[in-house]
């Protein structure tokens, strides 16, 4: 993958495929591009650079916003506290930032690092943490390749911050957490400090290059009067899973995070099956009538809807939408025993075992 | 008054009066003073020293523990994070610490600096910020002379550490209250750097000597066999509030906070009468059955068991406990407009405005 350019029209695309594979979290990202937007508008494009590019001794930092995607959609970022985030790590460590990296390249913080690239001149690496949208701070490939999330450095829209330092990176999820919390529900954080050369093996390559693509596809397809779901299978070699209308909807704020589950009547070739999409912010488990678990995480389950074809967000799923779930395969690290055990469905409470697209398995 | 040396025993009059002055909350000073000795025994005497001898140019911080006392007591702290945290304010600041400060002259903070100081060999200055307890941070006459409690570092015992930089002292107490709370009920804290020259005028002086006199008078009486309370008012400008026995006590957790409300059937002069107590961690104010408020915070309300002669914190209230109760004029500063926004009955919720020791004013 080489470097390329990311004009502000460019954001539309990147945004629309964070979307996508936020599996319907990490907030929408409409706030991260308005913010984006502006600031490609006032300091310039912004370089996206692949990892092989950046020099081993370069210091890299994943950018990005905590809190609740509630919180998020209400309340615009000052856009300065990300800036504020960077400075402050800076100080702590008395080494200045070469090079950005994007935590998740899912829901709002797909598009927030584009601003921080712009307001300060960095690169921003073609890569990211999740390869889609996680709830928790600590499920990053950095954490599986030894990385330490702390210091770790926050900034409110107030001039508040916090730094923490951490004996693991679960340690930091809860404190970091708590802190976004009281600072009124989000923050913008700057963390995972990491040289070039843990960078090039820790983060997962390519997938600002893959949400852009993912995008433009999305675009492309509607322009031209047709569903994207194939194109889209086509091109992130996904599966379409179910197609239906929503006909039930179960909602609950457990610990900061959107829990819920959606129970779906499938249509089309689905037609006479139900079907239930458990979410905690973002869409974890899908089952069919039978119990059976048909998709899983840490493999993603995408939801457009099914009349438009533009993503869809679980705060968006309501009675009576139609939607198209499409399931894609998890980065092979998430599929490792150290991967599961950090975001499998033993983390988030379910008692299956992963079942990797395409497999079966029933529900626990 | 002059500097003094402190050594392993007068930590137990130096204990006896921080429980004293601490008007039942402020945690039981003997964990700081059992850390205290062994640091004592360790790195030797402690030197207290006047705020007139130190330099103006001198970096000063008042050293703390933060949390419930409930958990304190638990929790014996494991010493290192003191000096984490005071290291880890060295480190923000870029600026080494000459001299330490004592937050709080009441409870468990009373002592916890003396293992501070025996441990780095840097001089206590004899003064405090409270002049007795108060439950929350910004509570120090360091906020009425506009020093900032952030940059402020806190350290648990288990290696996390937290930086917080805060737009005003209200909004430190919040973040790391937070943080205290999720590093397992109780922190170590350094915060408040101020010069010598600040330190001069917003410290409030001599209570280091004070609740060592304190301590030392009720050792003294309760080997002479007298009860010390008549002696303590006259060394301090007390007086004897009421004598009676616990008949009913109510106790709830809010916040973090353990309030309640403690009944005492008068005897002695008192007897016929009934009287209640209010606590939120301190003993915060005294009515009796007509209504009329008999003492308020900011100034102290100290209990003495009756018997005994020892101070009571609200831990200890009980039923059928004989108590004598005394009131202390708190320090000047506390009386002011200024004083009583940040710790008057106003703060903790009570309806009547401050009554000075030996005024009355019916209950609101």
């Amino acid at each position: 993958m080489s470097s390329f350019t990311v004009t502000p029209d460019d954001l539309d695309a990147i945004a629309l495929g964070g979307a996508f594979l936020g599996t319907g979290g990490g907030g929408d990202p409409y706030i991260g591009k308005v913010m984006a937007k502006e600031a490609l508008a006032t300091y310039g494009n912004v370089e996206v650079v692949d990892a092989d590019e950046i020099d081993d001794d370069t210091l890299c930092v994943p950018v990005a916003m905590m809190g609740a995607p509630t919180v998020m959609i209400e309340k615009l970022p000052a856009g300065g506290e990300a800036l504020e985030a960077l400075r402050g790590l800076e100080s702590v460590l008395g080494r200045k930032v070469g090079a950005l990296i994007c935590a998740e390249a899912g829901g709002l913080n797909s598009t927030i690092p584009f601003a921080v690239a712009a307001a300060t001149g960095l690169p921003l690496i073609d890569g990211d943490g999740m390869g889609r949208a996680f709830p928790e701070l600590q499920m990053v490939s950095f954490t599986l390749h030894g990385v330490k999330a702390s210091p770790i450095v926050l900034a409110d829209d107030k001039g508040n911050t916090a730094v923490f330092g951490t004996i693991d990176n679960h340690w930091t999820e809860r404190l970091a957490r708590s802190a976004a919390v009281d600072m009124g529900g989000a923050a913008l954080i700057a963390t995972y400090p990491m040289d070039g050369r843990v960078m090039k093996t820790a983060m997962l390559r390519g997938t600002i290059s893959l949400i852009k693509r993912v995008g433009e596809i999305i675009a492309a397809e509607r322009r031209a009067m047709r569903h994207p779901g194939p194109a889209l299978c086509e091109a992130c070699g996904g599966q379409r899973l179910i197609r239906g209308r929503i006909v039930d909807i179960e909602r609950r704020t457990v610990g900061g995070f959107a829990r819920g589950k959606a129970t779906i009547r499938g249509s089309d070739e689905d037609a006479g099956q139900v079907f239930a999409v458990e979410f905690q912010n973002e869409m974890l488990v899908l089952t069919d009538d039978a119990g059976t678990v048909r998709a899983s995480t840490p493999d993603l389950i995408c939801a457009l809807d099914a009349d438009v074809g533009l993503p869809v967000t679980t705060e968006q799923l309501r009675f009576g939408l139609a939607v198209e779930l499409i399931g894609l395969p998890a980065d092979p690290q998430w599929r490792t025993p150290e991967g599961l055990a950090l975001v499998g469905p033993g983390y988030f409470g379910y008692g299956h075992d992963f079942v990797p697209l395409g497999g079966t398995a029933a529900a626990g």
